[in-house]
């Protein structure tokens, strides 16, 4: 099996490259090839009897995605996307990188012809919903997104399921919940902090919170990221019907719970390392944001969210030790 | 006031034209110019003072659009479409003149800069919405289309909300119910026999009816389409917030309820016309329909739904009656 991942350098897309490379098989089929995409090229080790192509581009470049596509891999994940915040900032190119790259895909696969129907595991969000919500949010509930970036990802859906009803690909969409904890240094996204808290913390550092206590939002760790992307890529897509775009489950934890939780895991001396300092402006982003979903019908057809909390924090502590250890 | 309408050569477009003609003010402006596009030039007489221009071209070309908008009309009525069945069969052309006919109106708009910002009315379709339903169906349930009709119209309310919002229009998109009673001839369309067993009857004709009495449906009439625009054009956007797109009022009907009305206006001979000759394709076709809605929203912003299905086939009658005199 030849696998193609565009936005194969962020968090998510190394994560994937590590573990098919640790499986070698991908649905009870060899992987023989895995072509590594981004906008900068990632940086990977060789692995026997995998023959990795790293390579860097745009996919709002259609040559450049026809080009991909030509060697037909049979699995196909697309996690690359411009981020919120980016794409409300540059309106043309969030368009570009997650509009047009999508239908820059799609029809590079289109234009294959009937003898391949790739899977396509695309990384969609949770921010196709925009307020008001119902709570807890349901699969039937209105995609009604408040950002271009959720706008482009809702389309992308769209797209994806008109696609797999013409039976152009075999498409799945997988609506991340935040990622928490993610490693490395603190970022400027408005989301940072619920990394921050238990990140910085555990590394012995002061970690700023911005929002009060009982603000409560819908969370996955890393590794079930990568779970969510494995079992898309596995999973028998027929069950799905013609909705084949589903919201993740997550935690919904408050903060007051994630704090708890490093106090248990870590000590008084972990949770006293952060610092309450109320930022109006992030609370008001904060308060926009959806904060629990039903999502039993990814459940129903075999997706699992972290056990807990807790559990979370100690899958970052071992990954990092690991990660130490490897350096 | 200068105004485009793009798709005028179609039935609600030139019945849209006559009514801004006889107007000939729109929200308290005069009517200085109306650009009548569509694919064949519109057929249209001269007016007192209004300036009108009708010309042919293709949305999906994006030169044409920027020479359209390049005029800066401040009132937009996007018309234009390939129809369900035709963007089903041809799905490069669905989506050429469906979706990149929309991106490229919507781009010539945001290429103008600051100082313009159009009043776009967009007609959508409740082919937005996919069963499994809710029923009835209101504003908050998920557009979850079956065909790539349905799709390019559901993406089009994804990016008129995202251009709203962002500042680059004044958009708002009204779903329409199927309009009854079409004038004009039989088409081959699945939805033909709603108006053709009222318009086949009353010419004297007979009329087959391929679905059982208990089939129930959402229309409208011509004219209310007519005012759904009008309203959607003066009214005060801003009540809308970020969710631009709504369901228009239409009356839920059986088959039964239809040719009793037809009975009650015309008599036992009309209704003796129908001819029942079940077609389980269409049968099928029509099952997949959403047959209910929850207009409580469009209502509530000063949208009005007929008053009854007798009163559909009168004004049918009366128009009929006023096209023979002009002719």
């Amino acid at each position: 099996m030849r696998i193609l991942i565009l936005g194969a350098a962020g968090m998510v897309g190394r994560r994937l490259i590590d573990r098919l490379l640790a499986e070698k098989t991908l649905a009870g089929e060899a992987i023989i090839a895995i072509d590594a995409f981004d906008v900068v090229a990632p940086d990977l080790a060789a692995c026997d009897g995998v023959a990795i192509e790293a390579s860097a581009g745009d996919i709002a470049d259609e040559a450049t995605v026809k080009a991909l596509i030509a060697k037909r891999p049979e699995m196909i994940f697309h996690l690359a996307a411009i981020v919120s915040g980016e794409a409300e900032a540059d309106f043309a190119k969030g368009y570009r990188i997650n509009l047009d790259g999508m239908t820059h895909l799609l029809e590079a696969i289109r234009a294959q012809g009937e003898n391949y129907r790739p899977r396509l595991v695309f990384t969609s969000s949770i921010a196709v919903f925009g307020s008001p919500f119902e709570e807890p949010i349901g699969d039937t509930f209105l995609s009604a997104p408040l950002t271009s970036y959720g706008t482009q990802k809702a389309i992308s859906e769209l797209l994806l399921n008109d696609y797999s009803r013409k039976g152009f690909i075999d498409g799945i969409g997988v609506r991340l919940p935040t990622i928490v904890v993610r490693p490395g240094k603190p970022n400027k996204a408005a989301s940072g902090f619920f990394s921050g808290i238990i990140r910085e913390p555990l590394a012995g550092q002061e970690a700023i919170l911005p929002v009060a206590d009982d603000v409560r939002h819908w969370v996955a760790s890393p590794a079930s990221a990568v779970e969510f992307l494995m079992h898309a890529a596995t999973m028998d897509t027929d069950v799905l019907g013609a909705r084949r775009c589903l919201t993740m489950p997550g935690l919904s934890v408050t903060i007051a719970e994630m704090i708890e939780a490093l106090r248990m895991v870590a000590g008084d001396a972990a949770a006293a390392r952060i610092r309450r300092e109320p930022d109006a402006v992030i609370e008001k982003i904060v308060a926009g944001w959806p904060r629990s979903f039903d999502a039993s019908r990814a459940e129903s057809v075999g997706f699992a969210a972290d056990k807990s909390f807790a559990d979370i924090i100690r899958a970052h502590i071992a990954h990092i030790a690991d990660a130490a250890k490897r350096d």
